[in-house]
Parts: C-alpha cells; sequence; structure tokens
C-alpha cells in the first residue's frame, strides 16, 4: 500500500464553461487530508472515472441532478482504497468503488460506497463492469430489446457504453455498424470488437454510407451521441424501431439552438408514422435495483473474451481537466479512466 | 330494411391537396350498383366514419399505408347493412362494420368485416366503441400507463379519441387536463364529461394557463395534436412522463417545415433529462389482436354511463368532403360520422 502525505489535491469547478470548457473552469488546489470521524473512512483515489455526463454538472441549466457549486470538487466515480476505517463494515486496505471526485483523498459515511473485494484489474469497475456497462446493457436490452437479425446502429462505438453496446448486439444475433471519429477506431470496432462494419462521421456523406451499410434500415439506434448522427440515422429507421437515449454528447457544448428550419415537428412525425418509440433514461436513476441482473452475465461474457475492453488512462489528477476536455471532443480511444 | 336505387354515388379522391385539402379535391360520381360474386355481399352503407388519419391517405408522402390512388373511391371505416349475399357467413340484413369508403354501396368478400349484431346504436361502433375508442384505450393504458394522482393532458378534448382519452384518465384516478378550440367544447369537458379543467387552445398564454392548471406539471401527454399544444406541452413535463403519439392532427396540412431555430435537438435533450418515453402507435397494426381487452370495459363504462359520448352527425355522402376539411379544422363537435 502506498504511503500517503499530508497533502490532497483537488480539482475545483471555478468557473461555469460557455460552449466548450476549457483548463480555466477548473482550479487544482492543495488542501490537508481530512481526518475520519466515528463511522466514517478516509479513502484514497486509485482511478477516477472521466465521463460524458459531468459536462452537465458543470452547467446550472435544469439537470435530474444538481450542478457541482462553484469551488465544489468535481464529481465522478473512483476506484478507491481505504486507508484508514472508523466504519464498523470497512477496514483499512478494502477496496472500494464510490462517488469521490476528483481529489487524492475524500472522506465517506460508507452509504455511496461498493466494496469490489480484490480485482486484477479495478479499473474495470469504472468501466465494462460498471456504470458505462450496465448504461449499455440495460439500454440496449431493456429499451432496445435486441432480436436475432435485426439492425443495431451504435456511436461512439470505440467508447466505454458504445463498445460494450455493439458487442451486446453481436452477442444478440443483431447486425452491428459502428460510427466512430476516425479510421483507427472504426478498424479496432471490427477487427477486436467484431462489429459488421464501423463508418467514420468526418465522413462528408455520413447518411449515404450509413444507408449503403444498413440495407435493411436501422431497427435499434443506441442513441448516446445526437447531432449528424442521428441526422443520419432517422430517415433510415424501420418502423417499431427503437431508440434507447442514453446520452448527446455532440449537443453538450452547445450555446444556442441551431438554426432552423424546426425539425421538432418532423421527428414527431416520423415517431407517429414510423411507430418508433424513443426512450431516455439515466442508470443510476432508473435502473439501480437491477444492477445485479447486468453484473452476472458481463462478468461472464469478460471473463470468456466475449466482450473485449480497452481503457484509455491520463496519468495524474492534474490531467484530469485536458482528458475531460478531450474526451467531449472524441480524443479517447477507449474508456477513459485517470490513474492517480 | 331500406328499398336501394340502381344508382351507387361514390367520392372520389380527384386530385391531391397541397396544404389545406378542398371539396375541388374530391368528385361525387354515380355509377351501377355492382352485384355480388359467389363469396361476396353487397353492402348499404349506414355510416361513414370521418377521421383525421385519411388526410395522410389523400397525399403521396410515405407513410404506414399506401395512398388512396386518384380516381379510387375515398377510403373509410363504415356501418353498413347486407343487401344481398352469396357468402356463407353473412345474410341478408345482417348489420357489419367494414370498410366500405365514401360509397353507398360496396362489395366485399367479407374478409374486412366484423358482425355487429343488432346494436341500438350502430354509429358507435365507428367512435367510442370502434377504432377511435380502442386507440384512447390502448394509448393511454399500454403506452400512457396512468397512476392514481397523476397529471394528464390531452388535446381535441371533445373529439372521438380525446374525449375517451381524458374519461378514462379520470376512471384511473388521474387529475384530467383537457384542451379544445372553442368555450363551447371546454365547458363541455368539465360539465359533461367530468375534466378537471379545459383550456381554449386560442387563448394567447397556452403555455401559461397550462402550467397554472397543472401545478404538479404533466405525467402523460396523450399526442394526438401536435403544434402548438406540443410546444405548451414540453416545458411542463415531469421526469420519466409519458407520450403515446396517436396523431398530429395540426401539422397534417402543412406543406413545409416551420421555420428555425431547429429544435429537434431540443426535443432529444429533453426526452435524456426527463428520461421520457414516446411511443408512436397506429391502432389496427399495433393492438388489432387486443381488441378484445378494450371493448369488454369499454361496453361496460358506456352502459354505466362512466364513459359519455356525443356525435357530430352530417347528412348525406354529399356532404363528405366539407365534413371532412371541417375535421382537420376543428369544426366538429363530438365523433363526426356521416349518415347516409
Amino acid at each position: 500500500m502506498q504511503k500517503h502525505t499530508s497533502i490532497n489535491r483537488q480539482v475545483l469547478l471555478a468557473s461555469r464553461p460557455t460552449g466548450k470548457p476549457t483548463v480555466s473552469n477548473f482550479k487544482l488546489v492543495e488542501t490537508p487530508i481530512p481526518e475520519p470521524q466515528d463511522s466514517q473512512v478516509l479513502l484514497k483515489t486509485l482511478y477516477l472515472s472521466l465521463d460524458p455526463y459531468m459536462r452537465g454538472r458543470m452547467s446550472e441549466a435544469p439537470s435530474y441532478a444538481p450542478p457541482v457549486k462553484l469551488g465544489d470538487v468535481m464529481c465522478g466515480g473512483t476506484v478507491s482504497r481505504v486507508i484508514s476505517s472508523r466504519h464498523p463494515q470497512f477496514k483499512e486496505g478494502d477496496l472500494v468503488l464510490g462517488y469521490a471526485g476528483w481529489q487524492d483523498y475524500a472522506i465517506s459515511d460508507g452509504r455511496d460506497l461498493q466494496p469490489l473485494g480484490e480485482m486484477g484489474q479495478p479499473s474495470l469497475a469504472l468501466g465494462v463492469l460498471g456504470m458505462p456497462g450496465f448504461t449499455a446493457y440495460m439500454g440496449l436490452m431493456d429499451i432496445g430489446r435486441p432480436q436475432k437479425g435485426e439492425t443495431l446502429v451504435v456511436a461512439a462505438a470505440t467508447g466505454a457504453v458504445g463498445s460494450v453496446v455493439g458487442q451486446i448486439g453481436k452477442i444478440m444475433g443483431c447486425r452491428v455498424i459502428g460510427i466512430a471519429g476516425n479510421p483507427e477506431k472504426c478498424h479496432y470496432a471490427v477487427a477486436e470488437l467484431g462489429f459488421d462494419a464501423c463508418l467514420n462521421h468526418h465522413e462528408a456523406k455520413l447518411e449515404d454510407i450509413l444507408r449503403e451499410a444498413c440495407p435493411e434500415g436501422i431497427d435499434i439506434y443506441f442513441e448516446n451521441v445526437g447531432g449528424k448522427v442521428l441526422d443520419a440515422v432517422l430517415p433510415l429507421l424501420n418502423n417499431k424501431a427503437r431508440i434507447p437515449v442514453c446520452g448527446l454528447i455532440a449537443d453538450y457544448n452547445r450555446t444556442a439552438l441551431p438554426e432552423g428550419p424546426d425539425r421538432l415537428g418532423l421527428l414527431m412525425s416520423l415517431i407517429l408514422r414510423k411507430r418508433l418509440l424513443l426512450q431516455g433514461f439515466i442508470i443510476s436513476l432508473d435502473y439501480g435495483p437491477r444492477y445485479q441482473e447486468f453484473r452476472q452475465p458481463m462478468e461472464q461474457w469478460v471473463r470468456e473474451g466475449r466482450i473485449k475492453y480497452r481503457e484509455d488512462i491520463a496519468l495524474g489528477l492534474e490531467k484530469a481537466p485536458e482528458a475531460f476536455i478531450g474526451l467531449l471532443e472524441g480524443a479517447n480511444f477507449g474508456k477513459l479512466v485517470v490513474k492517480l
């Protein structure tokens, strides 16, 4: 176990971004390591998860969760080691999943912690076996309801969620078309993850190449990006297509509505005419109690090598802001975590 | 039984409308009454149903059903009397529900006919006990899933579908807010149908009065109109709200997309943030086999007076075009049928 110093480095939200966040929206500070009180533990962060939803927490716009307050530590899921414990259910050395945020050390009363046991690769609890994997599984299985032979389209195909969505789709017998941001990612999605095809969304004629890749239309579109990918998908949707809406990363930095014409009514008319199902979900709020339903098959698939994963690891807490900014631009390749 | 002449009057689709249909899109012709062949019946139309979906059949734009061809008889659900039968399962005098279209007489091979038995008011098979009632029931119960104490908003509140949606909502224990096109309809929705409130969509500040009428937000919006009613509803939707999408009558005559800004991404972001469910459905395609599930409780509710209905009856086939044009403008008050 690492020896700990007396300094706790924290990344605070210094200001709210307009459009794209910049490093100046964050501030790295040093504070003393807090002391656990009765029924508390002191945690040392091993891995911090960086995820697109954090962009929402930086803004004051209404959302399903309150924003991070200015001057507060940025929020985030973490894998931590219990450094000292005055809590009856945790002891020094325990590995736990928690929500300690962007800092070296944190105090917890244990209610937000899940014991991890010993894991060969504990960061997986932030990725394929954690929130992103759970999101992929529930969104696809419960809302998308894949049937053998159907066509599934997923964007951010090599990302933490998209890569798992596509691989589960293959296990379920779907034709899986990924969309990603560069040729290397597209190659990986096909060669390593087993997708049937993967398209580069920087291609000028995304709708045309998507149409070619989906000769029988699209039955499930797992929505995690929005923007021009959605535009290309809409005309290709089959009757009774399902769209789990899990994220809209392409829109998160948007400051104003795009210019017209107004296609809100067009989307409604597609929903009616093609009898589409669109359903938004937030994994923690909507599926929390069904975690075991996901965990058991996913651990087995990972063990058997049927679900592969890739991590993009930033080294050091001080790298978190720029790594996060890159995530919103698709600069990561695989599940983005910070190793502290 | 009425004596029949040798003339069959038919209303044909003469031309396709651009925007609002006009009477010149229709043509009344007289043809000889056809003779039934083996395994056929000759039907005399008693009541013709006029419904918003017919606007879609007048256009060549892609839809869930092919358009009526130019020069063909306009399509439509009908209650008819069997005038002569060479079909083993039907006999002269039988009352049947069918799809004979806008004409006095029609031939059928029986496959599209449902025997009605003797009904005191056979036109109800086109309304509260027919397709509109079935649409209301399934859309609300299967997609809307009303819970006691929730707020349900329904537009076209005195129409064939909306009036039933709201009344079922009351039976299920919801607070029901209707939206209709004039004070008389609003009064009827509250005083006769038992809605908690009904708002006139011609009021300048629809969003404001809707917000006042829904102090706890909106849990179910039964979408059958679109347009500015949807605009007023969107900001008031609660987390986990459900939107069965059954019709968009406000948009049916639209010839071009409205001016921007483009709110498609805004709708997607609401779906994500509020975890909304939007689902389009076409009653005949999606729920046909579940008709009995609707019929039994609905007949009982009608018998008990818990579901009331109102019919707007146009007299004579020649009145069908202008009655239909009025329907698209909300000129009808209650389920619109033509009595032949």
